[in-house]
């Protein structure tokens, strides 16, 4: 199964909001040599045709490196460039919906706050989960905090990958990993960083230890 | 084929900031009872959850009548609800790929405010054309302005079904008709109206004259 050749360790999410004049598209490929194993696409306040066409010019760019481009939230854009799959919010399509749309074959991610909202999302098939925001975060307004302890006790209870999402940085990385979960989703630690590349070798090396 | 039995007589286009306090969706079964020909869901700024849920409504809605319902650039959520088709906007997915995602046999609609725009719309594959702002509008700030001139040179140079669209109401629909085009798509003018069954029929009837 697709689900389980994924390496989530170091899972990177876009925003073009924190890039402080870097080139998204170059910042990406500067990640993915870096060691990014996963890369999502997340931008709000595009244009449709604008999300189509940055997450296409990230998919030859993921293709090259062979790693997995997931689309979030827009079911048709991720159909559109044949992303690898979708990650849905709790405001986005419903999981059953996602799936018709998308297939057995395509990764469907989902959000989780809580461990009701996961154990839901694993009973309907979703193929990991992003659970978050671990540390304040100022990339989403809206995102509920989940604490370590929290964290950890989601992960005991589900069978499918946790990726820890919200405020991961170099400096508190070590407690997030150590709850035993698959990867941390990171955007500002490396979008924002001066050298993407050297901010996800960092990280992935801390995740890795 | 789907598209030559539609009538685009009085296309309706929902728009929940002009409902003055009234409900979308029993807004659109009056309208539907004063006799809509289609209906367009255009909502912004709403969450995608949201907008699956509304228009999954009114997909019943307009099932129950027997109108096509056409959903305004979200190709996943026409898909999601199985609409008849989708409308697409020179910022949205290019006409290649939505028809590529939805379909031979789903419309696709395209907004046009040039002859350029149209001819390459038709020649890529659009089942019909909504032109305009013919008049000013408040409903959408970005519409580029077609003259009646301009709009009746469109409608005479392709063989796709034209609606003309843009602060079209009945003061203003008979100059509109007699470009000869197969439609008006109208936002406020029944939307806003404090009786949206009578704005519908009044409409009708003006655009059957």
């Amino acid at each position: 199964m697709h689900n389980n050749s994924v390496d989530y360790s170091l899972y990177l999410v876009t925003d073009r909001d924190c890039l402080g004049g870097k080139e998204l598209v170059a910042t990406v490929e500067q990640a993915l040599q870096g060691g990014a194993t996963v890369v999502q696409v997340r931008e709000k306040n595009l244009s449709t045709l604008e999300f189509f066409q940055v997450t296409s010019r990230i998919k030859s760019i993921t293709d090259k490196y062979g790693i997995p481009l997931i689309v979030n939230d827009r079911a048709d854009i991720a159909l559109a460039v044949d992303a690898a799959g979708l990650h849905i919010g709790q405001e986005d399509l419903p999981l059953a919906v996602a799936r018709r749309l998308l297939g057995p074959d395509k990764i469907i991610g989902v959000s989780a706050s809580t461990l009701e909202e996961a154990l839901l999302a694993q009973e309907q098939g979703a193929d990991y989960l992003g659970v978050g925001a671990v540390f304040p975060t100022n990339t989403k307004d809206d995102a509920d905090s989940v604490s370590l302890a929290a964290l950890k006790s989601i992960k005991e209870q589900v069978r499918i990958p946790v990726v820890a999402i919200g405020g991961i940085n170099r400096s508190n990385v070590q407690p997030v990993m150590e709850t035993g979960i698959a990867g941390v989703a990171v955007v500002s630690a490396v979008i924002a960083a001066q050298d993407p590349y050297e901010a996800a070798c960092d990280m992935l090396q801390l995740i890795r230890a």
